[in-house]
């Protein structure tokens, strides 16, 4: 299997990348790679693996303050614009990750590679920790400002379909609204809370109501379908509030000469602690409904982190997304 | 100042809120309060501060999980529709508290006591605690669904006055949206954004700009405007998450021998630290537009948190909100 990487226009580009893609390689003997970005650099890093790498030279990265369709239509040498167009063309490449600007990549998966037959919209799904240790999915978290209520069903039928493939039997997918109750939401929720209880009428998923943002992280179900903008407002809050309260944890280990000490006892196991969450979080966030597998690394991505990205990404193209959701959403 | 209080309805009632009332009584002798809940229970526990307690006897309370607007409608003689008509009517009561059932308060205190001349719609604004401790208010966090961009620049005036009033000097008004690029945001986002540039301009209001959900939580700015429903995934996503990282943080305490050692060294602190965010976080909501102030306390309320609210309507009944935010709103 063949993972396109792209290594520029990330916060370590492109030595993380390019290590990254050398963990891969060296944790899953299946993986070969292609190697978007500078030739030298690459060639010389990966000369080991040389037989399971090839490279796709350019030195053009998008920057992520550029507007994405205007970056992706004037930079036909852009690593983004290169490794997805590639992507679509040559049958041997299965999927294609990126730590590079996120606009750019969801742009050109869009332009370059394509959606699956019968998806309006794809959508940005990335996994949230919670308690249970079940992660859930959250779809969409940006890719989508303005959604309309066909398009969050067509969210929640491309969640069953990938939770499905991925091995949970029967996801429960829930409705991001502001109470658990059947009445509560905008406009918006109340049209799309009707169409996923007529599609569970149906048979074809398995829609448990609507949930309160206090309790996503609960894990106790299996994916939050939301527009683009709420699913932002709340990853992006989740973020903002763990790193607020673990700034509070760290002031209280320096309060006092007994606090002090137990830091001295648990710092061990508050980095690993909070190494396993950061971890979790970042494995890579799938653009579902594209087709072929288009991953996005967190633009800060260290090597570790990448190399997730990227076996993530050799796992979800083993999951044959394309014709599952084609054929659930031609049923629909 | 007389504040109205309600005791019916809330997880701990009533004697919590009674007691809230006392402890609010003790603390600030300018106040006086008019209680509204069972006469036989208020009598017994105020005797010491009877000459500053009225009672309005009902034992009708309203339930969370009624509809609010019929609630409201059929529930005459419920202590939210007692308590806010009252307001209403009395020119010597100044502001209303309760810690029932938040659907309930915000439409009886549109109906019963109304909004102040201009404002098109009232919004309940938290007060979010962040990593500098300059509290950033939320507006709004759920009073209203579907807002327009109308909306969200009255909001951006109704937070103005009320903060300069607090005492803000040019308080720094930021816009939810998912980026803090200018041309970041949904269709509302766009247009709100034009209007609260606009009135800058015109030197009415300081708005800095867009703020991603990632970065209200630092501190650095006074307001963030949102719709109800994008504010109430941020309020309830920040409360969820503080929720899973203090689960974190106690199961690594307890990981070993070292760790449970660690909690004995600092168990104090976290406490003191948890209770200091909870108590911040639990001071009373003000629902801004309404003649008086009308605020709602958290449900589960304590006797303190709930003390807490009644000295912060108090507080707010100071500022002279009718006539500022009327003047604000009239000058547009």
């Amino acid at each position: 299997m063949k993972i396109i990487i792209d290594t520029l226009g990330a916060d370590n580009s492109p030595h993380a990348m390019i290590d990254g893609a050398i963990l891969a390689l060296e944790e899953n003997a299946e993986i070969s790679v292609v190697i978007v970005g500078d030739e030298e650099i690459i060639k010389e890093k990966t000369a080991k693996f040389k037989d399971r790498v090839e490279i796709i030279h350019t030195t053009a990265a998008i920057d992520c303050h550029q507007a994405p369709a205007m970056a992706v239509r004037s930079g036909e040498n852009s690593s983004v614009v290169l490794g997805l167009s590639a992507l679509r063309k040559n049958e041997e490449y299965s999927a294609f990750v990126s730590a590079g600007s996120t606009g750019a990549v969801l742009t050109g998966a869009i332009l370059k590679v394509g959606r699956i037959p019968g998806v309006l919209r794809p959508a940005l799904c990335p996994f949230l920790p919670t308690k249970t240790g079940n992660q859930t999915m959250l779809i969409d978290c940006g890719a989508n400002m303005d959604s309309k209520p066909e398009n969050l069903l067509q969210f929640a039928i491309m969640a069953t379909e990938y939770l499905k493939a991925s091995g949970r039997e029967n996801p429960k997918i829930a409705l991001l609204s502001v109470g658990a109750e059947d009445e509560k939401g905008n406009e918006l929720v109340h049209e799309a809370f009707k169409l996923l209880k007529q599609k569970t009428a149906e048979g074809k998923i398995n829609f448990v109501g609507n949930i309160e943002a206090r309790d996503v992280l609960n894990g106790e179900i299996d994916a939050v379908v939301c527009d683009g903008f709420a699913g932002n407002v709340l990853l992006k809050t989740a973020e903002g509030a763990m790193a607020f309260a673990f700034s509070k944890i760290k002031d209280m280990f320096y309060t006092n000469l007994s606090t002090k000490l137990g830091w001295q006892l648990c710092k061990k196991e508050v980095n690993k602690m909070k190494a396993a969450i950061g971890e979790e979080a970042a494995g890579g966030t799938i653009f579902l409904g594209i087709l072929k597998p288009v991953v996005k690394a967190h633009g800060n991505s260290n090597a570790v982190a990448f190399k997730n990205a990227i076996l993530f990404a050799a796992e979800a193209s083993r999951l044959d997304l394309k014709d599952k959701i084609s054929a659930a959403l031609s049923a629909q």
